[in-house]
């Protein structure tokens, strides 16, 4: 037992072996009605590989901690997350725009995360004002969080089946040999992912010939995460250190890059884990295409531009310090090695933010957008929006 | 006590808490002639920054295992070390062509090792030639092994000065903010080093606003190394992952990139550590100056152009294992962790190929060489080879 967090009075997370039924992989998040209340389970993904482990979270302060601590990740997961997270407030009769006020500022540059939280707050908001007790107005956040849960899940199959119809228009030849970066599968979402799940439908259909993997400094989601969704899956698959990706395309061993996104503006400009804009022009240099997989939950048309995005600043101890044990991520959680002088000062941006002029399609549920401009990129998220009112919290 | 390598008959390879004398830096590598016969002795750079620990090579085998597990690296170096492992065979009466052989072919990309090598052993022969006795050889080979690492400290100098005129002359507004990869300072030379000589000379002129720091994964040279000689040099300098550097050059944040070379074919092709080519690349986007600053030793007018250089492959551990110490790399030397799942597969290539075209200067002891052609190099190398017949082993 390991207790990952203790952030005040309503934080409770508590850590148990995953239970596992079968075959079937653990899912990254769930929600669990027991009987002393209902509780998000989460796998801790800060100990994959060597442990698949459960978080369970009974409050908004041990989620957000989980959330900081990268316990539970990725663009679209955070927004089921947040959405759930909710949920909880409201269920066990916490104060829920508090609750959603903390939620959505967890992480400053997701936008899914906030997505997450105002639709599951708006349903709680509808069913008071329409004059519903607490007690309905939770069932409503509930509800529409496991709608968003579903949602994600359908994305994402959409997403795989559009983006591996691009990759035979633009790869006639087939046997792709595709560079990713980070962790897009099924751990990142409520269904296959973003980026992996194109992949991984490239490999159903037998076209996948290679997958690099970054390791994706500094917290190794590529080397921890997407090798063990890749193994699972048996897809042929070699890990590589993000700088040798430099090599792999000088040798022509690329034939695309398939990345997820944390935010896109309006201009189509995207954020993603550091590392993705060396990448964008790598594969530009060497006339390569560099596909962005996202739904349009990631797509952020109240901001303009990517020099408006907030890039979080991580602590510099990511860097300087190595996990030393195979169940960390250097994130605190677990007993950590340093690796660079006492005291040594590091510059640790969790992300960077690729232009629209490096993309050469965003993948979407609702189609492909190729090439990346203002006009499509609205009119690709119009498609999905109309019955999700926007709102500020 | 540690004994790194045992590797035959011959090798004979023990560990010492490094003797520190006042302030002074421990040498990287250094001849001592014990009673029991001469020794060669390195700073173990495994073990940095945590431990200053020497290792002393009694035999060609020790030598060769330091090599290969990266205690003792750096081209030039590996020139100087490459000679003295030549003498210590012919002083300590061993096969001296042999030696010459094993030694050359240690580590198959850096040019300087075989250089250093073949300068030892042409004196070695030549003095044989001239009737000398096995004793007066071997006397011949050590001072010509001597000669190199004196001369390397002098082209230290000269790369120094060379370089910072350089800069002066790009960036006429001074206060360089300089990216640098690898590790390239006073531990794989004689002198001071290379591209970190270079950044040295800078802060001394009050010139270097901030040396950004590359963590150069997998096996964290400038993490461990190059941060260490830094912090020594009460340089500015921050830390960062391979792929942040991404993010600096989209913020502005890089003037310069120095590098150092492992070598550097007739046509200006350069192999260097495994992530200088994305630098090169990103630098090339930004319009930013890739320096390379390397002594002529480094230069191989025998191989025409890069894709003729043969990369050191090196095992995929480096990638899927972390150290699980502070004194460690990941090269077997001390316990490690895995990161990725047991059985990864990875890719794990040594240097990788810069082409001339995306490398805006080559410093060298002799002047600077921009741009980049094969006759201004073949020029440059013509001034300081005149003395030093080449020979094949």
């Amino acid at each position: 037992m390991v207790c990952a967090g203790q952030t005040g009075l309503m934080a409770d997370q508590h850590a148990a072996p995953a239970s596992r039924s079968g075959s079937s992989a653990v899912p990254a998040l769930r929600w669990e009605d027991l009987p002393e209340g209902p509780v998000i389970v989460l796998l801790d993904q800060r100990r994959l590989p060597a442990d698949e482990t459960e978080l369970i979270c009974t409050d908004v302060p041990a989620l957000i901690e989980a959330i900081r601590s990268l316990a539970v990740r990725g663009a679209p997961l955070l927004g089921v997350a947040g959405a759930y997270g909710l949920a909880l407030a409201a269920v066990r009769g916490f104060d829920v725009e508090e609750a959603a006020e903390m939620l959505a500022h967890a992480r400053p540059t997701a936008v899914n995360l906030a997505y997450g939280v105002r639709r599951a707050l708006a349903a709680h908001r509808l069913a008071l004002r329409a004059g519903a007790g607490p007690e309905k107005a939770a069932a409503a956040a509930l509800t529409e969080a496991r709608a968003l849960h579903r949602e994600d899940a359908e994305a994402s199959a959409d997403m795989a089946a559009h983006g591996l119809a691009l990759l035979q228009e633009l790869l006639p030849g087939g046997g792709y040999r595709i560079l990713t970066h980070c962790n897009t599968g099924a751990l990142v979402s409520g269904g296959e992912g973003t980026a992996f799940a194109v992949a991984g439908a490239a490999h159903r259909a037998g076209e996948l010939r290679r997958l690099w993997v970054d390791e994706t400094r500094p917290l190794l989601q590529g080397a921890r995460l997407t090798a063990y969704e890749a193994g699972r899956a048996g897809m042929p698959y070699t890990l590589l250190t993000d700088n040798a990706a430099g090599s792999l395309f000088s040798a022509g061993e690329v034939d695309a890059v398939l990345i997820g996104a944390d935010r896109i503006t309006a201009d189509g400009s995207v954020a993603n884990k550091v590392g993705s804009y060396p990448l964008a022009v790598l594969a530009r240099y060497h006339h390569v295409p560099f596909i962005v997989v996202a739904p349009t939950t990631t797509v952020d048309l109240g901001t303009q531009e990517g020099s408006a995005i907030e890039v979080e600043q991580r602590p510099g101890h990511e860097v300087t310090e190595l996990p030393a044990t195979g169940t960390g991520t250097g994130t605190g959680a677990t007993a950590s090695v340093t690796v660079a002088p006492v005291g040594a000062q590091a510059y640790n941006p969790a992300f960077d933010v690729t232009p629209p002029e490096l993309v050469t399609a965003i993948v979407t549920e609702n189609g492909v957008l190729s090439p990346v401009t203002e006009a499509g990129l609205a009119e690709l998220c119009d498609r999905s929006r109309s019955g999700n009112g926007m709102m500020s919290i």
